[in-house]
Order: C-alpha cells, then structure tokens, then sequence
C-alpha cells in the first residue's frame, strides 16, 4: 500500500512520486494550505495538502490527530528557510495529490508529545498509544536486532536453538514458582520455570554440545528493584569445555552485539575474583566507570578510643573501611546529611566523615566529627588513602556484609551525583566465587545454584567447605549483572558430596531434581555454560531508565497488566475443571471488588 | 576440549593427529586390539586401541556402553576390505594414542540400536537417553535451522522480533485456557495465551508496521490426533497489507525455507476456494499429491429407488459423492470392509461401492451391493467419473459434513495405502473461507475468530451473514493446514457488527477483549497476518510421524511428562499463598497415590 516509510525520505527523491501510509502526528494549518506531519515506524515526514486537489484536501481538513491515512504525491524540496535541520526528513515535503483517510482516532487520552504529563499509569493502561512514540518504538526495534544479533553469533558457534518446556515440575518448597493448575491429573501442579537449568543440563548428557535458547522465565517475586514476573534468558550450555571456552565464546558475544547494534568497541573485560571485588568495591557487580575504591583501615581503628570503629575492627565478622571522594570536601553538611540516610538504607547506623581542607595544617586542617578519636593514627589514614586538599573520606564501620553493602551503593551513588564516569562502558568478569554462603540458618546456602561445581576436588570440599571457590563467573557491565554461569558438576560423587553440604538429604533431592541426578550416572560429559538477561542487557544497551521500557508489554510492580487488566477473575465452572477452589478469604475480596 | 567433531573426520585428514571427545557407541575386542566406535553430534568415528599404548589401553579396556571419553590419536586409512561405505566415516579410523576417561555410565535402560524394543513410555522416561539417538539429533538441528531461517527472512522483510506476554488475561468462558493463580491478587488468574492474536493486533494499532516472534502457545484440550499443550507458533502480523501482501511474503518464507534447509524447490502454490475444496476432496486441507477426487451425483440419485441414496440427493443439507480409484476393483472384500470400518469413524453408516469389471457389457460387467437400485442412471454415473475396466467406486450419501469427513478421510487413507502419490511435495492456499459457520447452536459462530475481516461490507453482512465469506487464507502443504490467517477487522463499525452476528453482546465483548476494540477506535491500520505451528511444519519436514519427535521434551496425551513427572503435588503452604484449595476429590486422589 506503500511505495516508502516516512523516515526513509530524502532529499534524493526530489521528484519522485511517493505513497506513505500512517498516522497524523500533527496537523496545522498555514495560509490556506494543511500540513500534516505524518508518523511511521520510520520517522515523520512533512506533507503538503493545497485546496487546489479538492479530494485531497477536503480528506486533509478532516483528519485530525492520530488519524490513520493514506497519501500520495510528490517530494520536493522545502522552500528556503522552512528546512528543519534537526529533522532526518527536514530538506523536503511532499505535496499530496491524494488523500485518503483509512480510518479515523478518537482523541487519544494524552498526546505522544506530552506522554511527561500523565502518570506511568495511564501510559501503561493505553499501552498501545505509549507505544506509538518514536523512542518506543526504537527501543524495541533495538531490541529485536539485539535478539537477532546474539542468534546469528550462536548459530554461526555452533550452537543449536533448543526450545525447553514452560510447563514444567512443580516441586514442594518450590517457593516464587507460578503454578499452574492440570485438569487431567486432579490435585497436581505444572510450575513456570524459573530457568532452563535443568533441561539445559539434560540437553548436554544427550549429547548436544552446543545449545541456546533465548526463553521466557517466571518468577513470582516480590517486584522491587525494577523486575518482571516474566523475564528473558539468553540461555546458553556447551559441552566439554572449561570456565575459559564460555568466557571467551560470550565475550565475544557480546563484543560482537556491541559493535554490530551500537557501533562500540568495547574495552578489555578485566577478571576480578569475587574477594577482590567486594574488598575494593563493596560488590561483586563492581561499576568500574566509577574511579572511587574501599580502603581497608582496621588495623589502624583496633585501638582508637571509638567503639563505633574498634569495635568491627576487632570483630571477625567486622569492617572498617575508609571511601576517598577526590574534591568532596566541597559537599555540604546538607548533601552529607542526605548520604548518611541514604547508606541507612542499606543498614548502616552513620555515616562518619573527614573532610581534608589543608593537610599541610594537621588536625586543624581537617573537618571531621570523629577525628578527635583517632588522632594518633590519623596521618596514617590520610596517607593510605591519599587524601589531598579538598578530599573528603567517608568511614564505614560495621559487620562486612553492612559496610560492603552500605559503601558500595554510596560509591555508586556518588559516581552519579558528582558525575565521575572515567568511560562509557566498562565490563568485566568476576570470578573466584564462594561456593557457598552462611546466611546465618543452620545449612549453609549455595552462592549459585547446587549444580555449580567447585574448583577443589572433593576431599578438599569436604574438609573445609565455607572455603571451597565455584567454577562460577559472572558478566558485569556498569554495575549491572548481564549474565552469570558456571562450568556444572558433572560427577555423581562430586553431586553427593555438595547435596550433603547444602544439608539436602536423599530423599529431597530425588524429589526436587532426581531426574538430573539420575541423568549424571548415564555418561554425562563435563560442561557448563551461562544465562544473559536479555531485558537488563537491552535496557543497558538503549539507555532505558527502567526494564518497563524495553517491554512491550510489562506488568506493574503488582504484577498486574494495566491495559488487559490481568490477572482476572474466572468462573467457578472452571476452577471445577481444575479441581480447586477459592480460600475464603480471596472469596471474599473478589466479591467485593 | 577436542579438534574436531567425530562426524567431520574424513580421508582427507589423513596422518594428522586429532581430538574428539563423545561417547562409546560400541566396543568390540578383535584380535587383541580394542575397537571404540565413537559418537557425538555430527556422527560416529572408528578408534582403534592398540596394547602397545599400555595406558590408553587400559583406560579403553575399562570403557564401556556410554561412558564418556576423550581420545587423541592419529587420522588412518582402514586397511583394505574394513571400509565401511555406508559411514561417512567409513574409510578412515583413529588410531589411539591417548584415551582419557571423562565419565562413566551405568548400564542404560534401553541400547541406542535397540529402541524400537521398548515403549514409547520408556523412551520418554529417559528421555535423555533417547535423544542420543542420532536421528533425534538429526531431528532437533532440524528444527534449529528451521527457526533460523524464518528468522533471517522475516528479517530481512522487515519485521521486528517483538515478545507478547504469557501470563496474560484469563476470561470468563475462556474454556482450554491454563490458568495460573495471582499471588498478589487473590482469587484472580492469569491464563497462558492460546496464541498472542490480541497483543499483535495491538502492535499493529501502535505502527510497529510488521511484526514476528517465534511464540509458545497453550491449550488445556484433550490431547487426541498429536497434540501438544504447549506448542509454538511462528507469528506475524503486518500493516497497510491485504491479503495478497501476506500470501506473498509467507508464500516465499517457505520456499525459500524449503530451498535452504531441504534443497527441495517447491511448486507453485495453486489458490482453491474453500466450496472446491470441500467439493472435490471433503477437505478444507486438501491432501493434492493423491490424484482422487470427489464427484457430485446427487442429481442423478433424487429418483433411485434405494432410500440411503435418494434421501441425502433430495435434502438441503445432505450430499451424495462418489469418489472413483482407478485399478481398484482388485481391493479384496476384506480391504473394502476395512475401510466400511474406517468411514464409520466419521459418522458414515456404510459404504456402497461399484467394481467395474468390464464396461463394455453393461451392468453385467459390474459388481456391486447397490447396483440394482440405480440401472437406468448407472452409465451416466460411469461416464461422469470416468470409470474405465478395472475400477472401484465408492460413495458417501449422507448430512454433507459426515461425507466430507468420511470420503476426505478415504481419499487419504487410500492414497496412502495403495501409494497413489504423483509428487513428493503438494501445497496449496485454501481461500474464500465462510465468516461463519451452523454447528446447529443457536448462534453462528466464527469459523476462524472473531477479529477476521469479511470480504464485504457492513449492509451486506447484515443482510446475509450465513453467505459472507471472509478475508481469510489457510497454507497447506501434503494434507496438513501448515498456517492460517486474514487480514482483520480495523474498522469499529465492521467489528461491532460481526461482534453481533456472533450473539456477543457489549457487555461479554468488553469483558473478553475489550481493550482491543478500544485500541481499534485510536488510529488501527488496515492490518492482516498469519501463524504457523512450527511443531507441525517441523513435522512435515523431518519426515517424523508424530509431533513428539520434533519436541525435546514432549508430553504423554495425558499432558504429562514422564521424565521429570510433572505435573506433581504441591506443598498446602504454597496452595495458602496463592489463596486457592484442593477440592476434596482432588485431595482424595492425590493422598491416594
């Protein structure tokens, strides 16, 4: 129906007749004449309607807003001084010969230029008008490429697109699994996956070698932190490799994807082991665009007359570290303020301060509430961390978890605020992670996934398990996770012996994965892979300030779809089918809405 | 890990040392030295172990059946009179140097080269097992490079990847919907999609112009004739298109898919209305590699004296066909009660037959039960089929669905076993479907869904709904319907109309899709698409007979899956948080088991 998209016009067609198709994005009328600006998935096109084709402009004087139409007529340079430089289609309009209304748009409940003055509600219930505006648009059509790119890399390895199945086993304990109710077996559930990990394994113990799925996931969480009930995986699995063939296949990846989607050459991905990280940069997802580091002070702070410091200092479990901010001595008490609440967030009881005015001066050039606790040790400090005038160094002084957690998103924090970015982009692989975490409950917990081997043998494990690094590694992109994966365990001795320390008997694990293990007695082949979170990685690539824009179709922080209004209520006939019923209690709210 | 692939190994490679790692296929000890066919995915590679490699040696005398193993050794010719042309490795073999022991394997439950001796049911079980099998592999990197094709030419049409949600909108009435109960919203559900039909229409009204995703589809129905409850569409949507714009671009989707993957050029696509389609073969999927055909003689049968014909010539809705096989008379009296059996699975209440033995003696040359009642229209029967000497006959007299059904089904069943085939690949495009069709219920209902465009205009639906045919298309290739679609409503007024000939009143059609018919009064483009079941084309394409060897991980008819046994129970803690119980029988079953 059409000869070109709007955007694709240019000066070059200068007297060629052209047929655009698509929607009024505005309108004006100017000396007797209409202009329409017409919208495509391409761009805006500038189109000239004279009372002269009476059709046409009779057609022209009805369109309003959002109308959808068809036009034909010809390009031709727009007269001087009328160009807009600013427009990919601004040397030229093209005066219409005809017009056709192909239909015709109530007025829409905000207009796309003014998408800002309405609420991300009402965005979201008209998500069909949202989408309509050009860095929508663009945003998913980046998306598509991104998707298209990471393929054509995949397939070109090697690697075969496996599809895996979403309705899968429900396991007790299963907790932030959707379920799904069976009709043809009365009291059981299928689950949603929350990855393809198993499958993927199985996949490799068939003999595979090489397999990628870019799959939908599920996980019924609460949403903070910007997540999605449904979210998507570049999932990838290889067999008969090591931690260095999935690192250099996805590296490449996605130094391809870079380069072939946004034209960047990405730096060098430095490898950072898990320790190392989370000592300089309180994280193990460390933004190095960001020239701020963690200094270790407890030995200087053992002794200082300061409980708030000697206290972890002398603690196992305890940090004290010092975040010098180059020029920070200019924050003031207001913006300090503000960063003490802010680090409470993340559970730290202060935020302790030096502001370095003249060094030269000693005590007296500095600014500090606690200074007087450590004077015997402060110049020590100040050369450790190198402050010089104008510095300021925060303090964090508490178990290692909270001083990590707390300076870490202050770093970040301040990167931000006083716009510190040394680079645009900076990755990196952290490596060298624990196998295992102490929460605090009796079992020790697995850092990753119970599947992830261990870079010690067994008896190693055995004897020391808290000490025991994984064969786990992790992308990192400006202080995003983009993927993480591990070379798998692939022996059932080594399985045992990692169950056992997770606490998780026989009988459990044969309830919630005993196909796997059954699958590692059949010649199962080392392998491991990696799992990409495809809507982080697009919002990254975009600029999107949250996940919601590189969806199409995203639910709210209540997982519910504004626009379908979803989840909804169903029939009682049904959930007879199903074999289950309402608690009361839902009974009751459901009514009553 | 490795050099190369087993399956890549040729005489080329002749006196280079290589690396393969994959399992023992089979192990033979001849004259002392150990022989290891090894396999992986690209095929199988003799290994010859020789005692004077006292370790590798060793390591081969311990592998056994599966075990996984990596061996490095220098590429040979066999010696003369060991070749094995029918290996594409078969000339060459390696000789072991090094032979490293991977993993081990228990005794599998069935040998590769043995499947056929067990169910389908163990199979399934370890699935794992059984997708070692190189035909299953085969399979699946079909379907690998099936997907990327389309991809790379949707692609390079113009359409963008663009992902619909799967926890979508449950509806009232939404009969084979799975559900999934809303935590956060108690006593509401999400129902998987049966298709993402309602969010493409939607991307069109946004102007994302052409559309596509590969897209998994649900429906909780009873599993009969080899379906799956999840299953995957290839999915488009296009607008400013007609129907011609769709045909054409899908038209060359699949040859070029057919070119690349099979090297197979497929012939011209012929269009048939569907009234010919039912007419001549009692199919809306005409199966056109098999050259029989119905034939209309319900005029010739208003006046016979024999009930079971006469009653279906004179009724509106009845139809008398016969359907002539040429050299037929030889079917014996036990194939032609076979298929009597066969028909009355359709509804057909017998099946009358004619063998013409010998034309040129007039009803003596012919045999037949049914013969008698019909002398005096019996040579223009013969004449209008073409019935020559060696001929059989047979006819449907009955409602015209059940002889469609029933001679269709013939035709097919006939073509295959009497192997009638005149090519290996027949597709068509089936047009000029009816908007709606009579199951007896007291509304019409829609024969594709509610959203497809007639091929008039409103005042003429109105008028005449039971005669509008509607702007859809259906691709078929050998019998099968490989995809469906139309071009849409975009008009509110079109839509209100066929939403009232349907009996759907505003209050169910704001309740089923009512953000839809509000986008559609916002600026819809004129639009149109169609889906494809990957599955099914996978299917045709692989030459597999069911639908289940083109899954990696099918599900039993009773949408169960055997390996990881799901669906499974659920803890009652889980049931609480998603504010739904088991009904009592259902709780009765599962403590049952």
């Amino acid at each position: 129906m059409r000869s070109h998209y709007c955007g694709q016009l240019n000066e070059t067609m200068v007297d060629q007749t052209v047929t655009l198709c698509g929607w009024v994005h505005r309108r004006r009328d100017h000396g007797g004449v209409i202009f329409l600006d017409m919208r495509d998935r391409d761009g805006i096109a500038q189109v000239v309607v004279d009372p002269d084709t009476a059709e046409a402009f009779a057609n022209a004087d009805r369109a309003r807003s959002e109308y959808v139409l068809r036009i034909s007529g010809r390009v031709r340079l727009r007269p001087e001084g009328t160009q807009n430089p600013n427009m990919p289609t601004g040397l030229i309009e093209v005066l219409a010969k005809d017009v056709e209304v192909l239909n015709t748009a109530a007025t829409p409940p905000f207009q796309l230029d003014e998408h800002g003055k309405v609420g991300e509600e009402v965005r979201l219930k008209y998500r069909y008008i949202d989408l309509r505006r050009p860095e929508m648009i663009d945003k998913l059509r980046l998306r598509s490429r991104i998707s298209h790119s990471v393929r054509a890399y995949l397939e070109g390895q090697g690697f075969l697109d496996i599809e895996t199945p979403v309705l899968t086993r429900a396991t007790p304990e299963g907790a932030r699994d959707y379920l799904v109710p069976s009709r043809t077996h009365p009291g059981s559930f299928f689950a949603l996956p929350q990855s393809p990990q198993l499958f993927k394994q199985l996949l490799m113990v068939s003999g595979f070698d090489r397999y990628y799925q870019i799959a939908k996931c599920f996980r019924d969480e609460d949403l903070r932190a910007d997540r999605q009930p449904e979210f998507t995986q570049i999932d990838l699995e290889a067999s008969f490799v090591e931690e260095e063939d999935i690192m250099a296949i996805t590296e490449s990846m996605v130094r391809n994807l870079f380069k072939e989607v946004l034209e960047v050459e990405l730096p060098e991905f430095p490898r950072m082991p898990y320790a190392e990280a989370m000592q300089r940069f309180g994280s193990d997802k460390p933004d190095l665009r960001i020239p701020l580091e963690l200094t270790d002070v407890d030995d200087l702070m053992k002794d200082v007359d300061f409980k708030v410091f000697s206290g972890p200092a002398n603690a196992d479990d305890g940090r004290v570290a010092a975040l010098k901010v180059k020029g920070g001595a200019s924050l003031s008490r207001k913006e300090i303020d503000e960063y003490t609440k802010f680090v409470g967030i993340y559970g730290a009881r202060g935020l302790a301060w030096i502001k370095v005015n003249e060094r030269a001066k000693g005590l007296e050039g500095l600014q500090s509430p606690i200074v007087k606790f450590m004077e015997g040790v402060v110049e020590q400090l100040l050369d450790r961390v190198g402050a010089e005038d104008g510095d300021i160094i925060f303090f964090g002084a508490d178990k290692t978890r909270i001083v990590n957690e707390a300076l870490g998103a202050l770093r970040v924090r301040l990167g931000e605020d006083l716009e510190l970015y040394t680079a645009e982009w900076a990755p990196l692989w952290v490596v060298d992670f624990p196998m295992f975490e102490d929460d605090g409950s009796a079992r020790l917990q697995a850092l990753h996934h119970p599947f992830t081997a261990p870079s010690c043998d067994v008896e190693t494990l055995k004897a020391n398990p808290a000490e025991a690094l994984s064969r786990a590694y992790d992308m990192v992109l400006n202080g995003t996770e983009l993927g993480g994966g591990s070379i798998r365990i692939h022996d059932q001795a080594m399985q045992q012996t990692v169950l056992e320390v997770l606490g998780i008997d026989e009988e459990e694990a044969r309830e919630k994965f005993g196909f796997l293990l059954d699958a590692l007695q059949y010649g199962a082949p080392p392998h491991g892979g990696l799992a990409f979170g495809l809507d982080r990685l697009v919002m990254l690539m975009s600029g999107a300030r949250t996940i919601r824009e590189v969806i199409a179709f995203p639910k709210t922080q209540s997982a519910a779809c504004l626009m379908t209004d979803a989840p909804g209520e169903v029939s009682a006939e049904q959930l007879k089918e199903l074999n289950i019923r309402l608690r009361q209690k839902a009974k009751a709210e459901t009514a009553g809405e």
